[in-house]
């Protein structure tokens, strides 16, 4: 995405004016405020507001706890405490508000998160923008013949080009309908009156892009992000986690680093799977039919095991 | 929508052999079970299952309110007084979950009502069929010029056929290309391989037909119906809150008659506003400069006043 | 609530140090940051951070409605539009969070608001002070005769003088033997283990006072302040809701004043009532049996409009 | 908790007169249906209604994944599967509704979770019941001196008699007094008027028994069941945790059975976790230091793997 220069320069001038204030601040979030960070061929995050820092985080759980948290010696060790037991209050008294700028059919999976706040550019008032999201060639991937939900090989050459063609001219061709029938491309003073906005939308394939202002606590952010910055999530979402991720890890360090040990980088396990590698670490060969394990959990078992 | 022959002895399969049950039971709502109700030309709301009825809801408040509820004598004045005074927890007593098939577009506006849940066919797994919403040519209408996001007059003769023609063809293109993307249409053993579906879906218009299965309480499915049943709200979810209103109204004809009263055909006043309407029943006349209102105020308050 | 010296001096180094931010800042906030508003006689309530001011719900309703919300010429204006149409999600966008010492009875009402955050300060982990609700003698109300859930007249004294010599020697005795079960009062060397916390806290009646951190948004907060701050509710409460209304209107003024309008100062009416007022308006004399509506309906009714 | 012959009929006349319903049955659930199950001295829990079987969960899955479902053979299976990957919403597809009575600081606790509905019974309504949980001598612990939050000991002889004793006596002079301040135990005609309900419950310690209806979906219900059936969770809540386990598992026998497996019976690990098993299965021995663990996370990870 490349902002326009006047966009440019409206966060520009929103950055240019620090006040002061008496709120916990985040020096690594006040340095991403308003900053466009591209995803895809014409989406973007960017941090709007914030709320809280990693400190905050702490304060909320003593709290809670009161003395009882006095012989965790420091920040970090009570965060990271907090993380391994479960206890999402803490975390979620922490807020952070984005603009996002994304394709419909992106902003269809990301929605199902429901404990977020959303105002969503309503193509019911207002007409959209011929922005539509054309994969590069790189991401063109082939349905996997293993995984109902994923992606296969990369596709090649002339399937490519032809996928890339549909895409285009598709999407071109729709918007030139969608104008068409809001009668905005007849300033010829024609007597057409002009299909509804809330009408003409329909029209529009789920790869053009919408925008969306979205706030949330760092609690429900970060289980967005187990899901949503996961191998398994669809590219053009993991995208957008990975982009905010990043900014979250400026944000709240303490709190992003118990959450990459203990939600990314950790594992779950099933009773089943807890036995099998007790009797691992005991010396015993266990295979797929000793495991009690179905194929799929012993596949999924298997890949993180050995 | 005309059911196929399959799905109508489906249906009449799950209707052929009632069981025995201890639970609450509304001969109402049981009349309804799994049978379609038709809306628009390709979709439908159809009740899947049901929780309580009538007399859970005046159940629930005796629990909460004990021997305070012995004034009111009899189930329907506890229901009205539950109602006029916002006491929302009983009516969350009751739970309804409905199977729905509806345009992509409808579903966006749908599932801003987050407090309820959802199961959606995904398009990640599985491959849409080819059904589109086209509207009736007496619901093509045009923008309205006083309201951003409404309907003004209805399109007529030649600016409606071409419009029509438009979405037609656009969505029979559109999925001619993403059946041709995900390679099912080539069976001769080409080497094609085949778009991965998460990805083909995007070439598909906000008309295309989706499904879910929708599950929410009764408090929070009127908070939907007085939004959704509204003469504002547009048309297109308008007619399935209609039927999913004529399925409640048998479902629960006490709660629903008290919802008709005291939300749908009622009003709500700002402070203004009764101050106006007392200086009218005093025999004042106040006129727009004298109310305090704005423009948009005044022009609403007297569409209902006079 | 009689801060110690402590507490000042901890709040006065909280505000001793403001600090540059890019985000929006409200001045009239930033002047209650941590200070302590009393309620009753041991509670307060202090703002701990808060998100966003009246232009960020501007900002959120213009990136839902974009160019449809131009119309509307200034800020006031459009917030009074969507306060008036119930569009939440714009009111959605600003966040408080707030440090509140609160007597268990009214914790107990409070927490029934679901859609927020809160951390409680936790009897499991911690001992809790020895601190009470005495209601001071004119809040000391008999039992309404009309209403179930209302008060009456001021008791007078020796009754009054009766109940609060019981309330006070019961929160006495009831603490001593709180502490006397925990083991705190035996420093003597003696071999008593002392009940685990978890349990002893049983002994303290609803009275004793606990504290949180509670975070919500302001459409939530507007919810919680248009029930908790009516004269309906229960004095107890009605004190936090007024002393936070107090802050909300020095951080949103617009929105504050919106809410007065619409909310506070407002009316609902049923159907009935705006027959019942139409045919006022139109010279009719109207009695209750004429009305068709309920006893206590009419009751109210006649309340508002005589 | 006995029953009052009252209570015992009551039951079995709900109980007597089944309906016909369309809609899905369990027969294990039909069993419990009004029945009380004892909890603690004076409390139960009663289910009261329920939505769904372990069928309605596949067929809400199959409506999502479609054709995608196919390749998993069987109901069972498909149910692991969606354990497995925390796909929630079909799960959200069950709901049940309970009636419990229990001690005011476990409702604390318990109503924490707020992801269900409650009508709860109101002391500023009703008089409560002169009815206090009093633990079994084998319930009353000594503060645990290694965890903050639990138990050690039993506490043994003379200072259980003590403490038995002391909770006894407190809850009934509390209630006595708070029966006085009502003034419902003077019917000679005296003038007393009797202190508002909603102040005199104040006097009330937390022991005191209430009840509510609580209803929750099943993803949410094992959530419950997850935190508090669980070793670590307060005596007093786990033994309702339980009593609600053993309908479930009779409800939903396949969800239950993945249920205990993947969660319950299960671990998570973090990722320093997952590299000392690897390095353990590949036959190295990692101590502490080693580790990169905290004490408190060594400890637990040892707890469980040697």
């Amino acid at each position: 995405m490349a902002l326009t220069p006047e966009q440019e320069a409206e966060i520009e001038s929103a950055r240019a004016h620090p006040r002061p204030t008496l709120r916990a601040v985040s020096e690594g979030m006040e340095a991403h405020l308003y900053r466009a960070h591209p995803v895809l061929d014409h989406g973007f995050i960017r941090v709007v507001d914030y709320m809280g820092d990693d400190s905050a985080i702490v304060q909320a759980a003593r709290v809670s706890y009161g003395a009882g948290t006095k012989h965790v010696s420091n920040d970090e060790g009570l965060i990271r405490y907090l993380m391994r037991h479960w206890h999402s209050s803490p975390f979620e008294m922490c807020e952070v508000k984005l603009h996002v700028k994304l394709p419909v059919f992106v902003a269809r999976q990301w929605i199902r998160h429901r404990t977020a706040n959303v105002n969503e550019y309503s193509a019911r008032y207002s007409v959209l923008d011929r922005e539509f999201y054309i994969p590069a060639p790189e991401n063109l991937a082939a349905q996997s013949k293993v995984n109902n939900q994923g992606r296969g090989e990369t596709l090649a050459g002339e399937e490519a080009a032809r996928v890339l063609e549909i895409l285009k001219s598709d999407a071109n061709r729709a918007y030139d309908n969608y104008e068409g029938m809001l009668g905005q491309a007849q300033p010829d003073g024609s007597p057409q009156q002009g299909l509804a906005r809330e009408l003409a939308r329909m029209n529009l394939p789920a790869n053009v892009y919408t925008q969306w202002y979205w706030k949330v606590d760092l609690h429900n952010l970060f289980h967005f992000l187990r899901l949503r910055a996961d191998p398994h999530a669809q590219y053009e979402i993991r995208v957008y986690a990975e982009a905010i991720a990043a900014c979250v890890k400026d944000w709240v360090p303490l709190a992003y680093a118990a959450f990459e040990d203990y939600r990314l980088g950790g594992a779950t396990l099933s009773a089943k799977a807890v036995a099998v590698l007790k009797r691992r670490l005991a010396g015993e060969t266990v295979d797929e039919a000793a495991s009690g394990m179905s194929k799929g959990e012993w596949r999924e078992f298997t890949a993180l095991w050995g």
